[in-house]
């Protein structure tokens, strides 16, 4: 089979390395480049082979038929646009070009929601890890209008530190994080919301989100823990996700509340509900899990690349 | 200095063997005996010297001004009923006799709210972990009727493994702990909820208790995210906390949200405030965080029987 | 192409549900039947799919072409024969039948040195995960008579706690793992020396192996640090291991020490070799790591499988 | 008590810290002042208060009897010049002026070995924590001429993070050393060689040591494990060990081998001896564990201070 060639710009950091290491797996895809301007010259270990990083500066980005933006939030929208010029189609993992950082509308990446706008779609702005596993869980019941109007969605959640990528700080030492858990970005301010209440909007939901991310001790993984106040619960509680994720390859509905551990390596999302004893208020937790890199990351960046190409959506994925 | 005898009785598990230690550290009282009938015969070791386990039946019970019971849940009451029976007071660290699983009135030994029904105790039921945290971080609120009436207040929470116990357990196997995170006891079911609505109940709150307890791969620590809806927001946030905790020793009132590791093998809950932007709902964000061993179990114990004892509150305990 | 069946006796461990996971993934095996005895009637999530555990006395071994045998160590060889005699070819994880353990003359699995003796093999004895990792370290110098006659090897090894299996166990739990690191089995005395020893004496080794093993707080993965006295060094450091490993698609040869991390999920072997300053005896220092799981248990177990069965060794394994 | 004050250079990193936590709590001493350049009026919190950090150059070091340097290795000899010229004792935690770094003989802190040239020293080189670990240990037999002339000694080690230092390095993230291992400073070349040499000479030892050190994915603690050919082995394995240490506080001999989690936090070596089976050269493995920041570095600098300034040796340390 013929295999596209696709490049990844800024592919040292912890999501570049995993779409680096996908698209080695991938059946339809061919790793033209890799950019890393520190590492320039470094060799990445690949599955069946490796690849060696150059500058950005030097990437020959007509080679590839679509380049993944790795570059960091900030720096990739000028990449963007001179990707684009050149031809090629873009899947930007940065926060650069999602809803409410970009005057420009484009194509936001929670395949999903929103595929039908992402079939041959030239540029793509990939959704931020924890927005993926928050969107997913909360869709069904935002478009049935389930989700009690003016009230405030609590969306607590957990993350490992791959989530805040590989630049030495202190903060994220193993030191500072090991047999440690504290909430960071408190007060409803991080850079995630705008993407969030876009689509909450999108979806016509009438409600507050309020998202406060925590820092676990582990490598990967997301659990969201959403407290969904409801106009009404039916006894079938899974019913809204069971029909509109009927044939989702990768939504996962699960019985019991997931674990990081169920969802790690995979492109998936783990989702279970669980109504609620003792409160006045109608009141649904939901539980979703995923894994940063993959599903959160570059997993449903490849996803993406596959819709736009029209490759077969779960083309190189593991479910 | 005169040192009051003391038993222990279960003291082969986390919170027993901390007892051990913090008595062994302890100015004003002396380990008199330490039970344990899985391990009698076997020493532990303790700051300056150790102690050999003997049976629980074998425990010189008549030796000791005040006992502590580490028994496990449904097997501690009837030793408390023996011992109290036999002459000694009692700390009672289950769940036999708080608030809501007895039908006993016991003077329930949160520290801080409960000071006055605590002096000269013969009988103390020491709160559980997760109540320690969440109770002293809301009381001030409450109090004053800060609440939103009708409201829920989501109390998302995270623990240490050491909070189950010892017993050897599939789940709390390192195998199946390292790298993971997940709910628990979901659906507001869990056993120490009872004591909160008692406790709630009684500082006049009208709201009710969302609480969703989550599993940490750490040793040790709570960290409670609490989403409270209020009437209203004071510009000085902290005010209420500061004003009940004005003279506490074991309560730190932080600008920023709490990390567990500020709290580890400490007698301290630390507590920080932030208000919530983009919602409609005026809503607080408190962060309590505990070392469940210590403030959440061992450490509040010694802080009730120096109450009970008539010793300095504070003393032998690290803050 | 058609799939051959095989079948899993002892499903449930680590090791067990690695294989099944590997043989879901396996292009050219069919899970058949996969037994686990306190778990039977449950299911176990695959790549692909899932497996019901079914009683070992209800497995339908003649289904099966090959059963692989994970029971535990003591349980395993009645099952090998019982399997055998109703026709299956076996591949044994246990230690119940490597050399220093039975009486029986059974093929050693160590695949890279004993290839020729595994060919249409009907019964094999899979190795243990540290003999894999020091053997295949140490093979190329004793060979070639370069380790000194009568010397100690000094083998110091650390290992996650999945080698240990995962039955609960009081010190394995994640309170007594975590932010610790101890030697266990010391003295020279670990179950796996003679299956060592043996094969040191089939490669003419006249030298003395002490082993001694370490727990790690991670889940997976073997780290073997071996001190070799030698009787010469070579400037080409690594050109035994280079000649004898040349086709091996397992055996990875290093410039640097590797890290578990490097080995992980990998059916590899990872070495590197350095020399030694400041001492008389001319000695190296050789680095092994493995993933326990992988190539140090089910992995080979299937590298075996396919030479036994005649597929091409590497298939289904990821490498 | 008159407390004599004393002073820290270099205190946000981990060893600093630690020397002001201990400091704090030692009824002999008072905190002077602490420095650190980068987070010059920054707060540290202390047990029963907390310090502010001034800029080294505005150290107040005549108020100081005795000055602490926790300067990173290459620019505390600098400041421990500048300090003695000031009149103030010191004792040096870094490397500079410590045996075969330095041109001057400064006495070694190794205080149980050298206890009688540290009496009223003005100037020690405290030990590093490899050092600590293993001359501890081996000390008792070199100095009765057990070990074999003209062998190696191999000490495998390995070491939590804090041995390194809190400066952010890619390599010592969260995400690159969780459920990791690796050997470091392969091929005999650690800084720490020199001192362990020079000790081993004095004790008249004629053996090579063969160090090598791994990174564990823990926080504080170090294990040895130590392999030492000897010239006879007697019944009473522990013997020397005992004779030796009889009447020291800081040194526990243990039937068992330790774990890291049994000195950690406390200002001990824990050694455990075993004879060798199976082996043709009489060998006996010697386990030895500390607590890196503390025995390995700030506590051995405050057991090392108090005998400088005639205090009760063990003053102010958890043992």
């Amino acid at each position: 089979m013929h295999r596209i060639p696709v490049g990844v710009l800024g592919a040292s950091g912890y999501a570049g390395r995993e779409l680096c290491t996908l698209i080695a797996d991938h059946p339809g895809l061919d790793l033209a480049f890799a950019t890393a301007n520190e590492r320039r010259g470094e060799r990445l270990a690949l599955p069946g082979g490796s690849v060696t990083f150059v500058a950005t500066d030097d990437a020959p980005i007509n080679k590839a038929e679509l380049v993944f933006s790795s570059l960091p939030h900030g720096a990739s929208a000028e990449w963007v646009a001179r990707v684009r010029a050149a031809g090629p189609r873009v899947v930007d993992l940065s926060s650069d070009l999602r809803p409410g950082h970009s005057a420009q509308s484009v194509p936001y990446g929670l395949t999903e929601l929103n595929r039908t706008t992402l079939k041959d779609a030239p540029l793509i702005a990939n959704p931020g890890c924890y927005p993926t596993a928050i969107l997913l869980a909360l869709a069904p019941l935002v478009r049935r209008g389930l989700v009690k109007p003016g009230a405030t969605v609590v969306a607590d959640a957990a993350s490992g530190v791959t989530g805040a990528g590989n630049s030495p700080r202190a903060e994220m030492m193993f030191g500072e994080v090991t047999e440690n858990f504290r909430a960071y970005a408190v007060g409803n301010e991080h850079r995630h919301l705008p993407e969030m209440r876009d689509t909450i909007s999108r979806l016509k939901g009438d409600f507050d989100l309020l998202f406060t991310p925590h820092l676990l001790p582990v490598a990967r993984g997301i659990l969201a823990t959403l407290t969904v106040p409801v106009t009404s619960i039916t006894d079938d509680l899974l019913s809204p996700w069971r029909e509109d994720y009927a044939n989702e390859p990768f939504v996962e509905l699960a019985a019991d509340p997931p674990a990081i551990r169920d969802v790690v390596r995979r492109n998936v999302v783990r989702i279970a509900v669980r109504r609620v004893a003792g409160v006045r208020q109608p009141t649904l937790l939901v539980f979703s899990a995923i894994d940063n890199l993959v599903k959160g990351a570059a997993g449903q960046a490849i996803q993406n690349a596959n819709v736009s190409l029209g490759l077969t959506e779960s083309m190189g994925l593991p479910a």
